[in-house]
């Protein structure tokens, strides 16, 4: 399956849409971020994380800082970095990476093992926490990191020094005799293996990866050996649950995602690209389980994930409060990571829906539109005096941040956003899946031919996009095009004619299977309605709610539009919604607006309760993307609009 | 005013609703409670109350247990024993009350200083931190309990003693050199010092339940004085402010209800009756002010107040979540006492309608039908699942307790019902105010003759009320009735005819003034509709939903009743709703019946969002009375159901 971890890379990504996020990423949120892991901005706690290494390496002298998994932000810089020079080279930024490169080496222990935290601070101490340390974390942040760089640059030696990585800890950890049966407490190192697989063929890392998907959850719980090995006495603080870390069952027992989100689907991501590689079909089971549980039952409108600030976790099923979800921004991050393999696994639109609804809404609602702000949780409904004052709000804020004490979301969403053009393409021998639509162009061998495809298109503002595919030379093999599922109906030509696209449907790709020569052409149009969306009854928090939604959009309402107190507008069902694009506003959106009825709090006084008698009045709404909220004057927000 | 708080003894309650929760106090809660003091509970944290005080006088060895405030348990018990003799007395219960007072007397230090944790934990550090350790909080319900243990039995030696220990606590605080400028932490000693003005005449308690008012909220505050001479660093755990304790601002600078709201409502019972006491115009402003912020902006239907659980406390105008309510029954009790000071300032029906939603919503919720559970927390909206799995949830407890180690709400429960005669009337010289219907009969004095007075009524089930009125020789005086808010229409009746009753109303109350004569009625007829109640279009949680109610009585849906997922219900605006008396269910309640649409799970699938496809089916709904839910089988409830 390696061809398929190739297609992606060379994306070069001309999108309207996410070339100005990737701009933003080159151009703010890394170099800040450079600044930020040196120490070097302003009013802001330091990090460190540059430091750490240099005093793990010998070349200066001073303590640890930072939470225990500080060296992965480096990694994710790191990563974001390869990232971006693979679709924008720039000497001299990869003139610093190298120089990190070369830190990292001289940091790394003559074994491979390469942890600042331990290395500085508790040298004796290698994995005897491995639950709540993140060792094996870093571990893997730094091998993803590694692997990007490699396929940005070419150049072998930071993959080389997380190889000797992975072998040192592969002679730590496994079924073999004397090896610790163990696994992190934090999943990432399980499908960073997998890259690490990937790229360089060897099977070990895919072995070790699968031992700790196979291991993790078996009784006796390996986190209550090493705890009682380190005489902890504590239970843990996630109800004495390790459901926290998924480590409660075997997981090709789970059947509902539990437990801290981020955690989860880094996990599941894992075991699907897993099944993938070692056609295992029960571990393929699990995962399909798990995906319809978060997808059909955990998952709100923007595909945030987590809806509890406790654990950051998963809570129930249908249990989706708007006003109090955790949605980590992370968390979308991951489920885009996971639809991915979902996808390699079985093309089916289902994941690509999911995929499109993550990173259209749930992952870039995290950051602000010049990329210096960050949300780490992505609320649904917003009311500023509430995160103020009530207490169990506090952890949803009404702006973004500018860095956080736990940066994990910054970085996560740049290198996300760096790689978006790897979530396009994905393909097998003979067949090139299309799952998402943007402007690009990249070259795929089918078949043994070179063939260049590109992309044209105003998606999400449009439904029409134009691919062109050109063989070097005549060749024959499938492009299967995604109708999304938002599309009430689609149109597709080739070569400018109309295609009867039902019949070759199958799990919501059009299998366009034919001999494709030098610029042929195929149209696709999707029917891009404004939908209000509505939520499985059994959602008590949307009864009565509808979620405007336009392709693979969500909207919101905001008070800088729309005055306070928003949930007091109610939306007609026979309200006519209109959409149009707005050029200078939020870096250009298409904004939707209608007629909507407003409980008319000046007409009601000074009374709290009394019978029936609430009146309302016609009002002029207008309804912004989910992601670019809180972009203008901060205030009010909500994404389910009563109904009436 | 003593005249005032003279009415109200001897009312002997014979209604079918109050009589049935006079009797399970009687018979159930108080011998349960004495059970609990005296630590021969099974199963149950021991509370160790009688031990401290035997601990204290010397006769027992052993350390002191439980919370700062345990004397209070016995306090709070001896009252609701005062008030239960006051209606049906009881030899052996009166034998056992006199042995606890002798107890006290016997653990009371020479100086009056009566207070067991001090006594026997830290006899040095008395008054070092009346911020946190309710001495005077304690101090405060002894009194209470010693007025109300004379006026049941007219045995003067608690009285006495509870005296003494005023005129002690009078030496150390106060305005005059020397005194602690201090006040409570846990406001009670004020209102209690009133109560002990009334029935002494002593104006020395008046004065310093006045010195502990004004002084409150003054610069620099008298909290952080003393927690600087305790050495005290910390930083108060209420985000470091003194609004926990009311103690921010000076009373008479407070417009918004904030902190703790059972010390809230304490302390606005004291400013009220002080206001009334001494002619205190500033301070019956301020307890306006305060009176239609809560009321107006901070209560719920139920009169449940206080609606977080960081702090028990009130967060913000509006903001009345109704899953996540703290509103603890003892808050909604301080509410009662409240109105009733408010009564008494200015009979103004508006009080009464709040003390009737209390008294048969918000504060009876607290305990199930047998008296033997008890909720800490009454909240609006139950789904049990969620206060399992959701952390911000865990102070919602899905069904009553038996016993808290923080046992502030049973006993206080329990003293509302044994006093509920002492809520129907206040007085002055010539006027008789019938503040609330239920069967009773008593004796007032009205210009110099004795009259006696009774009521026949079917409320809360039946707005007719038959109220006669005999002196024992014909004397003109105003009987002044309310019309409850809640009736939409009255008719009044003196001796069979009918009175034009709107041109003898004032501010709620019919004034019919004459001379009346033995044997005399009244009748009432109140128009009892089933509403459905509307809040304030600012209450967000509840916009697009009613409340049903009925004569004083809210309404809730129970799964028991209607299945689960309760928010799926809409009620239609012209679905007729019934109501019908239930002997057998629930000790005997009207419920309300009517047709409702509740949305199609089943016909919905398993997809979590879709385009508006939500369909609907008819179902019958029952609600039952809000304060009797979860006496059958555990489950959902909801008082707010959505409307169509």
């Amino acid at each position: 399956m390696k061809s398929q971890e190739k297609t992606g890379r060379n994306v070069t990504v001309t999108d309207a849409f996410w070339k100005g996020k990737m701009e933003v990423i080159r151009e703010h949120v890394i170099p800040y971020q450079w600044e930020a892991l040196n120490d070097r901005l302003p009013d802001t706690e330091p990090s460190h994380a540059i430091e750490n290494f240099k005093i793990a390496a010998g070349e200066k002298t001073g303590e640890f800082y930072g939470m225990v998994f500080q060296d992965s932000d480096i990694a994710k810089w790191l990563e974001a970095v390869a990232f971006s020079l693979e679709n924008t080279p720039d000497e001299r930024l990869e003139n610093t990476a190298d120089e990190v490169v070369d830190l990292l080496e001289r940091a790394q222990g003559e074994d491979g093992y390469l942890n600042t935290y331990y290395t500085v601070k508790e040298p004796e101490k290698r994995w005897t926490n491995v639950r709540d340390n993140h060792e094996l974390y870093c571990a893997g942040h730094l091998m993803e990191a590694a692997v990007a760089y490699y396929n940005a640059t070419g150049k072998r030696k930071f993959l080389t020094l997380m190889s000797n990585y992975a072998d040192y800890i592969d002679t730590v950890f496994g079924e073999e005799e004397g090896k610790i049966k163990g696994y992190p407490g934090h999943q990432e190192i399980e499908l960073a293996l997998i890259k690490l697989y990937d790229v360089t063929g060897n099977e070990k890392y895919l072995k070790l990866s699968k031992f700790f998907i196979d291991e993790r959850g078996k009784q006796p719980n390996y986190f209550d050996i090493e705890k009682e090995k380190r005489n902890d006495k504590n239970p843990f603080f996630f109800n004495d649950s390790y459901a926290y870390n998924q480590a409660h069952l075997p997981v090709r027992e789970q059947k509902e995602a539990v437990g801290h989100a981020v955690r989860a689907v880094y996990m599941y991501t894992a075991m699907a690209a897993l099944a993938t590689r070692t056609n295992d079909e029960s571990l393929k089971r699990a995962s399909e389980t798990l995906w319809e549980n978060v997808t059909q039952k955990q998952m709100y409108v923007t595909a945030g994930i987590g809806s509890m600030e406790f654990g950051e976790a998963f809570s129930f099923d249908y249990d989706l409060p708007n006003d109090i979800s955790y949605t980590e921004t992370c968390a979308s991050i991951g489920l885009v990571f996971w639809a991915k393999r979902m996808l390699e696994l079985h093309a089916h639109h289902k994941y690509a829906d999911v995929m499109e609804r993550a990173l259209y809404n749930g992952t870039i609602s995290g950051m602000d539109l010049s990329g210096k702000k960050f949300f780490y949780v992505n609320p649904l409904e917003v009311q500023p005096e509430a995160c103020e004052k009530r207490h169990e709000k506090k952890h949803v804020k009404p702006v973004r941040q500018e860095w956080f004490g736990c940066a994990c979301c910054p970085p996560n969403i740049a290198r996300l956003i760096a790689s978006i053009g790897q979530y396009i393409y994905t393909q097998t021998e003979n067949e090139l899946f299309v799952h998402l639509y943007m402007g690009n162009q990249t070259n795929v061998t089918m078949g043994g031919h070179q063939v260049e495809i590109s992309q044209q298109t105003n998606y999400p503002w449009d439904g029409s996009v134009l691919v062109t595919v050109s063989p070097e030379a005549e060749a024959t093999f499938t492009l299967a095009v995604r109708i999304p599922g938002w599309a009430r109906s689609a149109r597709v030509k080739v070569n400018g004619e109309a295609v009867d696209y039902l019949s070759l449907l199958k799990d919501g790709y059009v299998y366009l299977n034919r001999t494709w020569k030098k610029d042929d052409t195929v149209e696709l149009d999707f029917e891009m309605t404004i939908e209000r969306m509505q939520a499985n009854p059994l959602v008590r928090a949307n009864v009565g709610k509808v979620a405007i939604q336009r392709g693979p959009v969500v909207y919101c309402l905001e008070a800088v539009d729309n005055g306070i107190n928003l949930p007091a507008i109610f939306l007609p069902r026979g309200s006519e919604l209109r959409a149009e694009y707005k050029e200078n506003l939020l870096n250009g959106v298409v904004v939707i607006t209608g007629e909507a009825e407003r409980l008319n709090a000046n007409a009601w006084g000074s009374e709290l309760y009394r019978p029936a008698s609430q009146t309302t009045e016609t009002v002029t709404i207008q309804a912004i993307p989910y992601y670019a909220w809180c972009n203008r004057k901060p205030g009010e927000m909500i994404v389910w609009v009563n109904e009436r």
